[in-house]
C-alpha cells in the first residue's frame, strides 16, 4: 500500500488530522467533509485530500469521509492501531512535563517507564510512571517489547545516553536534547528543537 | 539578499548550525571546515554547503570558515544578532519547563515575560520571570518591543489566547498547545507538535 517519498510534512499532518477526528467523534459527528475536517486546521482540504492519497482511496466524492473509518484507517497508517509504549530518558523539568503530558495517549502513544541517573530521583513516581536507574533499562524494555524512546537529558549526555538506549534495544529515538546525534544509519531519530523552531518563527517574521 | 522559495528545513537547520559553532569557537577553534561544522551534526557537508549558499558565499575553498564570522553572518541571517525577547503564555508545567529551558539564550532569544490567567500564579516569579495577568500583555509587549509569543496553554484555551496576543500586538506565535489555530494571514504561527513527532518516528520505524 505504502507509497515511497512520502513528504514527511505529510506524514506529521497525518497525527493532526487524527487528532481533529477523534475530537470530530467526540461531537458526534459521523460523516464529514475534507472541509469540516481540516476548517479549524489552517490546512486547505485540497492538502488533505493530497496527503491522504499517497495512502490509498478513502471517502466518496459528494458524499464524505466516515469518521469511524477514517480514525481507524489513520491509526493503522501512522502506526497507532496498536497501543505504542515508549519510555522517556531525563527526567528533569523538560521530562517531567512530558510524562505528564495528556497529548501522547489520546493518540495511542503512552509513556510507560522512565530513567534517570540521577540516585534522589531513582524509585520515586510521576503520575504512576516509576523513575528507573539506566541499568534496569535493557529488561524493562524486552519485557514491555518497547522500541521507542524520548530523551530529555542535557545537550551534553544525550550521545552516551543514545548509545546506551541502542544498546538497551531502542529503534527510534525522539530527542529532545538540543544536540545532534551521531548513531548507526538503522536508528532513526527524530529531533524536537525548542530553538530552532524559535528561530524558524523569528526568520520568517523578519523576512515575510 | 535573500532568495525566495529557501526550503523550510534549510532555515530550521541555521541554528542547528550556529549552535555548533558556538560550541567550536568554545573549543578554541577559529577556522573550521564543512566537514567539522557537520561531523556532529549528522548533517552531509554538501548539505550544508547548499543550506548556505541560499544566503551568499561564506568561507574559501581549500581554507576553510571564520567561525567568528560564519557566527555573526548565521545570527544576522536567522534575525537574532541583536537579543529578541519573547513571551510566554501559560506557565503549567510545560511553560514552566520552557521558562527555564536554557537552549534559548545561547542562540540570543530570551523569555521576559509570562502570562497565565490562575490569580494563583499571577504575581509569582519564576527565574526573575514575573508571572502577569493577561490584561497587562498590550502594555508589556509595546513597553519591550516584543512580537514573538509562545503559546503552552491547554489545546481547548489556545484559539482563544492567539486572538488575544495578536490583539495585544504578537506578529509571530510558537504554539506548543495541541491544535492549530486560525488566524489571520499576516501572523506567521510555528507549530511543536508532540504527538504528532512522536507518530512521525512511529510511522517510520514501520515502514524503515
Amino acid at each position: 500500500m505504502l507509497k515511497k517519498n512520502i513528504p514527511g510534512d505529510t506524514i506529521k499532518r497525518l497525527p493532526v488530522y487524527l487528532r481533529n477526528l477523534l475530537n470530530l467523534k467526540k461531537e458526534g459527528k459521523k460523516i464529514v467533509s475534507s472541509k469540516e475536517i481540516t476548517f479549524s486546521l489552517n490546512i486547505s482540504p485540497v492538502q488533505f485530500r493530497k496527503d491522504l492519497s499517497y495512502f490509498g482511496k478513502f471517502g466518496k466524492r459528494g458524499v464524505g469521509y466516515d469518521v469511524d473509518n477514517l480514525i481507524k484507517m489513520l491509526k493503522k497508517i501512522i502506526g497507532i492501531d496498536k497501543k505504542i509504549k515508549v519510555i522517556l530518558v531525563g527526567v528533569g523539568r523538560l521530562g517531567s512535563a512530558l510524562i505528564r503530558y495528556k497529548g501522547f495517549s489520546s493518540m495511542n502513544m503512552e509513556i510507560i517507564g522512565a530513567f534517570d541517573n540521577d540516585p534522589n530521583k531513582i524509585g520515586k513516581k510521576i503520575e504512576e510512571i516509576e523513575i528507573m536507574s539506566m541499568d534496569r533499562m535493557p529488561e524493562f524494555l524486552k519485557r514491555n517489547k518497547i522500541e521507542v524512546g524520548i530523551i530529555c537529558v542535557p545537550f551534553d549526555k544525550a550521545q552516551e545516553v543514545a548509545e546506551h538506549m541502542i544498546k538497551s534495544g531502542i529503534k527510534g529515538i525522539l530527542n529532545f536534547a538540543p544536540t545532534r546525534l551521531n548513531l548507526s544509519k538503522n536508528i532513526f531519530v527524530n529531533y524536537v528543537d525548542m530553538a530552532s523552531e524559535l528561530g524558524f518563527l523569528i526568520f520568517k517574521l523578519k523576512n515575510l
